[in-house]
C-alpha cells in the first residue's frame, strides 16, 4: 500500500504537543491516563477518525474504537482491528504508542484512497493505560477488551492519590458505555517501536514478531543476622548480603545456561534493598525484585526452580533464611501464523527488508492474542532507547513500517 | 580495691535519666553532643567531681577533667588519668560511656576512702563526642586532647543543620578555656563495655585489651550499563549488580583467608546502593561502603589489595568500570605493657577471672595511646548488644570491672 508519510508525520508531531516536556536531548511527553494531556490526545484522535468517516465508540475503561465499514464489505463480517495506545510513561518518547495508533489511521486512509475493496470492516483502536504508570497495571485497557479483567475491577484501581480510574476517565469525558470486545475481531494488528537494536543490527526496516515473552516477577528475601562489623569474627557471621551475592551469581549463571538454548531467556535482579544498610553493621536482610522472561513458559518455570534451589543451598550452607514469592506470572503469547504470513507477504510486496523476532517487552497485543488471531510489527528504535525523550525512530522508518502495516491490513481485510 | 557498688549503680541510673527514651525492651538514652541532655549529664558529673574534692577544668572542645591531688603525692608529678565519655548514639544504651566515666569517679572515691597514699595526682576525664553521631566524626574530644586534631578544626565541624560544635558547646555552657593534654599524663585507663560476647563465652568478669583495631573505610563503585531487562540478551549485559556480587564474595573470601591467620581481621560490605534500582532495568551502578579492621595494619593493607585485584579482574572479565577510594585509615593501637601488667596484677589481687583480647570497636583510648601509656578494660555485654536500649551489663559485672579498674589505677598511681 502506498501511504502518505507527511500526513503520518504531521499526526505524530501534533500528538507530541500533548503533555510535551522540556528535554535537553530529544523530544519528550508525559501522557498519564486520565490527565488533560490524555484528554487532548484522545480528542484529536477522535476528530481525525470522524474526519475520515469512522464510527467512533468508547467503552467503560476509555478504550476507543473507530470502525470503517467499506461499501464493498459485508457489514456484519468480523472486522480487522489495528491500533496501539496514546498514553506514555512520565518523560516518555513521542513514538511509543502514537506511531502504532496513527499508523493504523494512515492505513485506513491509504486503503480508502486506493482502488481496494475490503471484504471486512476495519477498526482503528487506541487502548487505555498501556504503560501502567498511574494506576499500577500495564496493558490495562486491552486486558478488559480481551475479557481478562472485568471493567469494574479496572475502574476501581486507584492512583497514588486515591483517585480511581473511573473518576479520572469521567473527569476527562472518556468513561464510555459502548462495548469493545477483542474476541469479536477477525484479526488484530499492532505496529510498535522495537525498544531494542535487533532491527538496526540486521539493517531491517520492519520486524515481524512471532511471540511476546511471558514475564515472571518474584520477590526474594534473604535474612541473616545484623552484627557489629568490627566485633563479629568472619566465621561467626550470617551475612545476608554475602548470601544475596551468591544468589545473584546463581541467577545469572542459570539464566545464561537457559539462554544458550533460547536467546530470549533472561533473568534479572534489578531492584534490591539492604537492611539496615549501615557501613559498620553486617547486613541482616536483602530483598530483590526479580524479572524473568522468555517466549517459553517452561523456561521461566525452570529458571524459578533454579532460583529456589540456589536459596535452599544458601540456607544449608550459610544458615540464612530465605523466601521466594512469585507474585506475577504472565504466559508468553504466540502471534498467529495467519497474521505472520500476511505480514511476510506485505514486506515482500513492498520489497522491505524484514526479520522475524520475539518481543521482550509486554504489549497490548499479548492480551488480544489470547482471544483472536494477532500480529505485531516493529519499527526500528535508534540505539534501542525508549521510555525517554531520547527515544527516536527516523521518519523514513516510520513510513516504511506503516506501509508494511497498511499492506498487512489490506491482505487480512481481503479474506 | 573495695568499691561501693550501690554508689556506682546510683550514678549510672541517675545519669540514664538524661535524654532517656521510651523503649519496648531495655533502657535507652539519646545524648548527642551539645544537646540539653548532654548539658545535664555534664553538670551532674561536675557536681559529683567537686563533691569529692576534684579540681575541675573544661577545654575548648568541652572535654572535662577533674584532678585529685592527694596530700601524699608530688603535686607536680604527671597524673594517672582515667575515664570515658557521656554522649551516646541516638537510642543508645545506658552503660556505653557512663560506666567508664562513673567507674573512674568510683575508683577515686574508693582510693580516697582507703588507707592508700598515691604518689601521683589522679584525673577523672570525660571526653566530648565519642560516638560522632551529631558532628560526623567519632572519638572527637580525645583526638584534640591527644593533639591529633586542632581544636579550631573540631569546633568548626557542623551538624546536619549547619550548627557548629562551637555554637552547640557555647549554648550549653561547655566551651571552656582550660588545657587538657593527654601527652602530659603518666598513664591513661578506660573501662568500657565489651560490645561483644567473648567475655561471656569465657565466663570472664574483665577483659584486658591488648590492642584496638585500626579501621579502613573504602568506597567502591562498580559501573556497568543500564539496559532493558527484557530486551537485553544475557550475553550482551554489563550488569553492575552481578559484578558487585562477585566482588562481595571476593571480599568475603579474602577476609576469611586473612582471618585464619589473625581472627581480628574482618572485611564487611554493610552499606550499598543500586542504581537505577528498578525491577525491569539491568543495574547500571552499585556503590559499597567497606569496613576493614584488624589489629595489624599490614593485614588491612593486604585486604585492600585483594579488593583492588578483585575489581581489576571484574573490569577484565565483565567490562565494568570500577573505583576504590580509601577515605579513612586509622592505625591499630597497642596498649602499653605497663598498663596491661598493672591490670593483670589487679585482677589477680581481686581473684577476678579475666581474659586478654583485642577491641574490634574504636575507643578514645586509641587516640590517647598515641601519646602516652594507655590501658583499656572491658566489662561483659549481655548478648554483645550495644547502640541499642537492649544494651545491658549486669550490676554485679559493673562492680567487678570497676573493682579491677580502681585497683589498676591504685597500682599505676603508686609508682
Amino acid at each position: 500500500m502506498e501511504i502518505d508519510a507527511g500526513r503520518l508525520r504531521r499526526d505524530i508531531t501534533e500528538n507530541a504537543q500533548f503533555g510535551s516536556v522540556d528535554a535537553e536531548e530529544g523530544r519528550g511527553r508525559t501522557v498519564l491516563t486520565g490527565s488533560d494531556a490524555d484528554r487532548e490526545a484522545r480528542e484529536r484522535l477522535i476528530e481525525e477518525l470522524e474526519t475520515i468517516g469512522l464510527e467512533v465508540r468508547v467503552d467503560a475503561v476509555g478504550n476507543i474504537a473507530g470502525r470503517w465499514t467499506p461499501p464493498s464489505c459485508d457489514p456484519d463480517a468480523a472486522p480487522v482491528a489495528v491500533g496501539s495506545h496514546l498514553d506514555s510513561v512520565p518523560n516518555g518518547g513521542i513514538f511509543d504508542g502514537p506511531l502504532g495508533t496513527y499508523a493504523a489511521v494512515e492505513a485506513v486512509r491509504a486503503i480508502q484512497e486506493s482502488e481496494e475493496t475490503p471484504d471486512r470492516p476495519i477498526e482503528v483502536v487506541s487502548f487505555t493505560g498501556e504503560e501502567g504508570g498511574r494506576f499500577g497495571i500495564g496493558t490495562l485497557g486491552s486486558s478488559v477488551a480481551a475479557g481478562q479483567r472485568r471493567a469494574v475491577e479496572a475502574l476501581a484501581l486507584e492512583d497514588a492519590e486515591g483517585i480511581t480510574l473511573e473518576e479520572s476517565l469521567e473527569r476527562i469525558g472518556f468513561a464510555g458505555s459502548a462495548e469493545i470486545d477483542a474476541g469479536e475481531w477477525d484479526a488484530w494488528l499492532e505496529l510498535h517501536i522495537e525498544q531494542g537494536t535487533r532491527l538496526t543490527e540486521a539493517r531491517a526496516g520492519v520486524g515481524i514478531v512471532d511471540s511476546i515473552v511471558g514475564i515472571t516477577n518474584c520477590e526474594v528475601t534473604i535474612t541473616g543476622e545484623a552484627d557489629h562489623a568490627g566485633s563479629t569474627p568472619m566465621f561467626e557471621r550470617r551475612d545476608a548480603l554475602a548470601a544475596a551475592s551468591a544468589f545473584v551469581l546463581d541467577l545469572e549463571r542459570a539464566a545464561e545456561e537457559l539462554a544458550t538454548e533460547n536467546e530470549a531467556a533472561v533473568g534479572t535482579a534489578g531492584e534490591g534493598t539492604i537492611s539496615p544498610n549501615a557501613r559498620n553493621i553486617v547486613p541482616e536482610e536483602v530483598q530483590f525484585q526479580l524479572d524473568i522472561r522468555d517466549v517459553a513458559h517452561d523456561t521461566m518455570d525452570r529458571l524459578v526452580d533454579r532460583c529456589r534451589s540456589s536459596l535452599a543451598r544458601l540456607e544449608r550452607r550459610r544458615g540464612v533464611e530465605t523466601s521466594l514469592e512469585r507474585y506475577r506470572d504472565s504466559e508468553p503469547s504466540q502471534m498467529s501464523e495467519r497474521c505472520i504470513a500476511a505480514a511476510e507477504e506485505a514486506v515482500e510486496t513492498g520489497s522491505i527488508d524484514a526479520i522475524r523476532l520475539h518481543s521482550a517487552a509486554m504489549h497490548d497485543t499479548a492480551n488480544v492474542a489470547a482471544v483472536t488471531d494477532a500480529g505485531l510489527l516493529f519499527a526500528p528504535s535508534v540505539d534501542g532507547v525508549s521510555h525517554s525523550p531520547r527515544e527516536w525512530t527516523d521518519w523514513d522508518d516510520c513510513a516504511v513500517a506503516t506501509e508494511a502495516l497498511a499492506e498487512t491490513v489490506r491482505i487480512l481485510a481481503a479474506t
